[in-house]
């Protein structure tokens, strides 16, 4: 947590808020702040600042907050990825929140095992969770909209040529010839498929609505791995 | 797995090898094969190749493999990581294996907690374990060295000089001025440091080494991050 991430419900007056729970806690036992220190905060969807730490229990502190700089840059990125198995969603999920991608769709595909779907991840609840640890480890505020689409077909004939619109466009396919290209940095959506890859019927539906078909080299990645890799090839000069 | 790594422990004459354990469940579970099938193998530090499985039973497969690829290129590069927490070690040496990462030394830093150094993901086995998971990911088969220093001041003083010569040597350091370089292509050592960074103390002895002190951006990565996203940026031609 290098920043403590405010919600509304968190304010209690104008400048007051008062933390409990997870943040509370990592104040307690992380950063060790007495009464009188000063911690990094941001409002969420708004502006990063300091709180001055003026009550502090075991069950609440309540702070003095002041905001006074944008959040980091935002990726030019939508990243349109097959669902992935649950215990590697959380993790994708704060790694895009730490990268700063914004738009987040998680797609069908003939390899992502029915039962993923039912993951209680996926709750409002415990997406905002994830993502908000993502955003507080990169000092960022603004918290990513995720998508869920749990039909291949509709989603890339129906929604996706609109997505892609103005948008340079690419599926990350392993064993297709052409190299991902580097310093895009210009709006992309990036298509990632799940274990196993999209099939050809899939990448040729992709393609269809305009993706161009990329490779990373000759490792295959695990959709943790290739996150990072590919925003630090597209987006070097952004991050 | 997207390839099953073969030890000399494997081999029951010339071309023969016999799988148990982890490599079989997944023969079994995940690849689904029957006999007669062909499965992709490499030989550990040797080529890639195929083997047909020629008997298998719950307890056992025996295939006949061949080989005769080359496995992918290795990274030029050195990895100097504060230990991370064990939880994170684990992925930290999946995904260095996945990239093609072959050195790693594990150093203390003032902000690793001592008790990091006691997990048992440290022996011998365990690393081995998961470097393979993450080198089977990658269909790669040459086994990283990782090289464990639990004394910061005499790794940095007696041992790290020698180790950079003939590389171009960084250290990741949050808030510095200078961007970290892309397309490196070239031999490196790179360290990078715990959760909440090197102090300013150990920065000025890698410095004092030979490290030039570079930065990623607004952003603060997590170390099992910011791998990826320096390895990319630094070798995206290797890759």
């Amino acid at each position: 947590m290098n920043l403590a991430l405010l919600f509304e419900e968190d304010f209690i007056g104008g400048d007051r808020v008062r933390l409990t729970g997870r943040r509370l806690a990592h104040l307690h036992s992380v950063i060790r702040v007495s009464t009188g220190d000063r911690i990094p905060v941001g409002r969420v969807d708004g502006d990063i600042g300091t709180a001055e730490v003026l009550h502090l229990t075991d069950t609440e502190a309540e702070l003095r907050v002041s905001f006074h700089l944008p959040p980091p840059a935002a990726l030019p990125l939508t990243l349109i990825l097959a669902m992935p198995r649950p215990k590697m969603l959380r993790r994708v999920l704060q790694t895009c929140a730490t990268l700063g991608v914004k738009d987040i769709w998680l797609i069908n595909s003939y390899k992502v095992e029915k039962s993923f779907w039912q993951t209680p991840w996926l709750s409002e609840e415990s997406l905002r969770e994830n993502l908000t640890l993502g955003l507080e480890q990169a000092r960022d505020t603004v918290m990513p909209r995720v998508h869920i689409r749990k039909l291949f077909k509709p989603f890339v004939e129906d929604e996706l040529p609109a997505l892609l619109a103005g948008k340079r466009a690419l599926v990350a396919h392993p064993g297709t010839d052409t190299p991902c290209p580097t310093h895009l940095n210009q709006p992309t959506a990036l298509c990632i498929g799940p274990e196993g890859g999209f099939t050809p019927y899939e990448v040729g539906k992709l393609e269809e609505a305009g993706c161009g078909a990329v490779h990373l080299g000759a490792r295959i990645l695990r959709v943790e791995t290739a996150v990072p890799v590919l925003v630090s090839r597209l987006f070097d000069a952004c991050l």
